[in-house]
């Protein structure tokens, strides 16, 4: 088959590589019928994750057809239509029974496209089918399908839940990618009063209007504002850099939430000697996605409109050309990209 | 009377100043029974914070007799034994409605000793006397009571609640001063499994050890340990140092709670590249006792055994003497010192 | 001045009663702008309140200006517009230290109309105005304002925060009168699924349906499907009757919540014999109106539109009229009733 | 094989019956080595539960050996030692997704000795081993473990946590029977301020004492005193009987809770007239088991002490002179029996 190869930092191709097969029998082989590209894959593209082995294939994020079930694989059949969780789960280990399928100890966790082959190829083998796959109702389209692997999981858990967004609230959010529009959208289920974006790119800004922002803005006179007045309620922090952090920290009130999403490389400085009298609560996190379920009800019940976070369709070989628009998404406004097995049809 | 003055930075002295007088109709004037020194008053006297101008007198801890009540305090007559809150509150902005009354934006929080006169004096103007006292039950001894004026709300509040402690947690304390023993007492009352003191003095560790730590100990290999295994449910950073805040973000397990009690004047290095993984929730905080009502009570149904945490007792007027000897408690094992009005009886 | 007198069951007249004076130092007296009527004052004129006693005036919710204020009131001056709330809080005893106000211990609670003269008059004298009142901003109409005073908190606390409504729930609210309507209003802030209200009048259900019910239904179809399906998330039971309770146990899902809102007048029965395996919660709840701040700044800010809920505007002298507007409300759809001193303007 | 049948109300044998076989690949055949009697038995046998059928094997709490294990059991080999859950869950299905495998939908829930043959007997089949059974570490004897089966995690997760019992509380627990007097051992680890526990029966007031209830009374003059006092924070409902409850509803106080355990055969009151203005929670519950692994590492770590819970042994063919045992405890004394398949040493 074909699938994108990580050759070494700054260094990927679109390759034959061989098909996958069932290594364990609680393995499914899927067949990629939707992928996408996201920033972490970025960050090991460059080299950036050291976990990441040269001759891997990339990709943690997929919608497709099971061709294959291994004999443990309990409720997953060849032919149904399955959504890939970023996450792979065990399903036994105490951090699986407790819904922490990110912290799995049963050799899940984060591991496609990172420690073993990921899904931006055409097949793909997902370890533990029965817990690191959920059921894709037809009526759900592939585009906003792939977006429940991971984007609104990770939104949802690591930026709104943790940063406990209430009806009237001031939310921030720090960096308006992808994974930071799509908590502009989730945090508007909870009614806040206003929804200010901070980013340093216009397109992006643009974007976050588009997309619901009530106020979206360049770092300066909303984040002085904010700095020197009450403060937002919840800053959620999908920049990913220290300055982000530090922003974060300057614009949040007393007793409020910072949450930060996504995938620092660096350190950031904790001015605790500012805020030690605030009282403010910082999370950090990576996915568990035990909400996919209940973020795939909410697109079904068009509770949450998703779609417009994909602006970008490229055949599956195209996967090179996709990780150029979206890497520079920050200049032109591009949000998420999604590879299809067949020709794209237009969105609806 | 008799009072504590800051002149600057490290120069304090035990001065005559003049009674304090009713200043609003909402004040009090408090005879002080019993007051001690805190690990604040401590920075305030090396100068520290820039806020606490020459001429204050310092402290915010005290217990005592109410001498005199302006014409709007509704519910302190003269005679009445109070404890005196480190936090005025004004009772009605919108921060005290919710009870948080150490962020109270009507000219309370935390004022005594820093921005009004405070608690180490003979006397004490008490603002916003009828959300900032509470009544002394007669059968509480001074020595417990004052420790209601901020350590005990602290230890609870700051650390043991934002660190959501619960049966079977391990549970680390970094820094075995008295805040940080306090913060062991009250873990206790939730049956962790294990609590770890850790500090770097001997001494210091000979007290946790006393006060009912399971395992008191210098960083090294319990910390190591705790580093490389699944590590601690919840760390309670009571050092108030940077490196002390580093060794917190070590130790603690992956979905794991850090609790930051007390002043640190620096900043700390947050290492979000290690840390958005491991879904940890960090918090910061500065009290706002109310909690004391509930823990006055657990003193009184014995449920709580707080007398250890005082080692030493003195005439007020050996205030400079209380100072030296709890500035030097890394050194000596001792933890709060209490001044009396009267001379001290020895303890029960 | 004129007001409402009770003088028995099903006797009330406006007649000629003293102007109200200052009674304590922390009373104010407050001059009735807007007042309203609410489905307990309508229990209250049958007579099933025993604690009524003939001779006293009626009403518990207002909007008016502070004509005097007692020597102990802090935060209120005559001139300022304010809204009163039902519950009287007396500001300093353990309930109201825990913003638990409608079981206020000093002698507050709900009080207005009950056992002291209330506020379906010119005046009303209002107990512990400091902790009884909220400012009024003046862009915000007097329709809207005097939902504050019971209406929107009950509907909020009582009913959408005790069931834990959430995102994509399922939401049932029995009895479609005003307080459940106003719990439809405050559920869609958190972007449930579908709600669901039931009533046995079609006025009312045609009413709810115009305030954003997504089904509005006699009990019949709907009530089978939830009962024999997966049943509802939450169960908000404002219709105050047996019948009603025992119909949210039986639409309640598994795990679900059933909070009742509202004054029931007769013991229910509790199914527990098949209650006892689909772990819900019920809970009951008189409004502590705590929450009225939070809610006034959702209406200035636009994110909650009450104003439908008004249906009817009178002079006060029209006050029995009102009642019966009021009362027939099941026959002919009509909701709030909003009686004025001034001659009311048109609504917006 | 050996095991209980019940043979239609009133009517149950120790009887020859065939050993149980694998029937689905999720399955897997358990040797007991230790099995008990639950209140829920005997109305089984009196056969108040229509759901079971004549000729199934009756229990539902079990220790023993893994015999054997169906071809997709993913976590446990023969030869393991398994705590066999009263609650089989799939693992799968939405509820269980949420740890909520009481309500599983998959095919699970309390199924074992209800609609399928129980542990009562030589050998048990266990459907969907791999969720539905948690590793016994040897060190843990068999009394202890095979109260995790059921009795533990159903006096903590539908008693204690469903209560919010916290430190400083009073809890009342309501009947004193075997799974409230595991209400009383583990609501201790929160530090309450006092038990009280209420029963009938002298025998069972006596058991109450010596497991540590601060008082143990009939119903009278303590349930009169917290009626018309301020009532208990928390209220455990473990008598199962309608009068229970209305006692449970009359001691709580304002605000607190009512956690119903167990099994009440027929509906009680509810008093809504009286409860609307105490903001009461009411919980009921089927136990989920999710806090298994938690109570067994308490047990381990010795934070609760649960042996006294159990008074007498049995050789598991003395199975119906169990049942007889367990049946006078209210007589007696007699808690909780345990059968052994070999001969029961004398408790350490």
């Amino acid at each position: 088959m074909r699938g994108l190869v990580y050759h070494g930092p700054a260094r990927t191709s679109w390759d034959t590589v061989p098909d996958p097969v069932l290594e364990a029998d609680t393995d499914a082989i899927v067949r990629v019928d939707a992928t996408t590209v996201c920033g972490s894959d970025l960050h090991i593209r460059q080299g950036d994750l050291a976990e990441v082995k040269p001759g891997t294939v990339l990709g943690h994020e997929a919608v497709g057809e099971v061709v294959e079930a291994g004999s443990k694989v309990h409720s997953r059949r060849p032919g149904q239509q399955v959504i890939v969780s970023a996450v792979s789960a065990c399903g036994h280990c105490p951090s699986c029974r407790d819904t922490l399928y990110g912290q799995c100890r049963g050799g899940g966790g984060w591991i496609l496209g990172n420690t073993v082959h990921g899904t931006q190829a055409e097949f793909v083998r997902v370890p533990f089918a029965d817990h690191s796959t959920h059921r894709r109702p037809l009526d759900l389209p592939l585009d906003e399908a792939v977006l429940l692997a991971e984007l609104l999981p990770t939104a949802y858990e690591v930026g709104v839940r943790n940063g406990h967004v209430g009806p009237g609230d001031t939310v921030v959010v720090v960096g308006a990618g992808p994974v930071g529009l799509a908590a502009v959208l989730v945090a508007r289920l909870y009614s806040p009063r206003r929804i200010v974006a901070v980013d340093l790119s216009r397109p992006r800004l643009a974007a976050a209007a588009r997309l619901g922002a009530d106020a979206a803005e360049l770092p300066g006179r909303m984040v002085a504002e904010l700095s020197e007045g009450p403060g937002a309620d919840v800053v959620i922090e999908a920049a990913g850099t220290p300055d982000g952090f530090v922003l974060a920290t300057r614009v949040v009130r007393a007793g409020g939430h910072i949450a930060n999403i996504g995938m620092p490389g660096r350190p950031a400085t904790l001015h605790l000697e500012a805020l030690w009298r605030k009282n403010v609560t910082i999370s950090t996190g990576q996915v568990d996605t035990s909400s996919t379920p209940w973020l795939r009800d909410l697109l079904l019940f068009k509770r949450l409109a998703a779609a417009p976070l994909v602006t970008h369709r490229f055949c599956l070989e195209r996967m090179e050309d996709a990780y150029e628009v979206f890497a520079h998404g920050p200049d032109t406004g591009a949000l998420k990209v999604v590879l299809h097995r067949e020709t794209p049809e237009p969105p609806r």
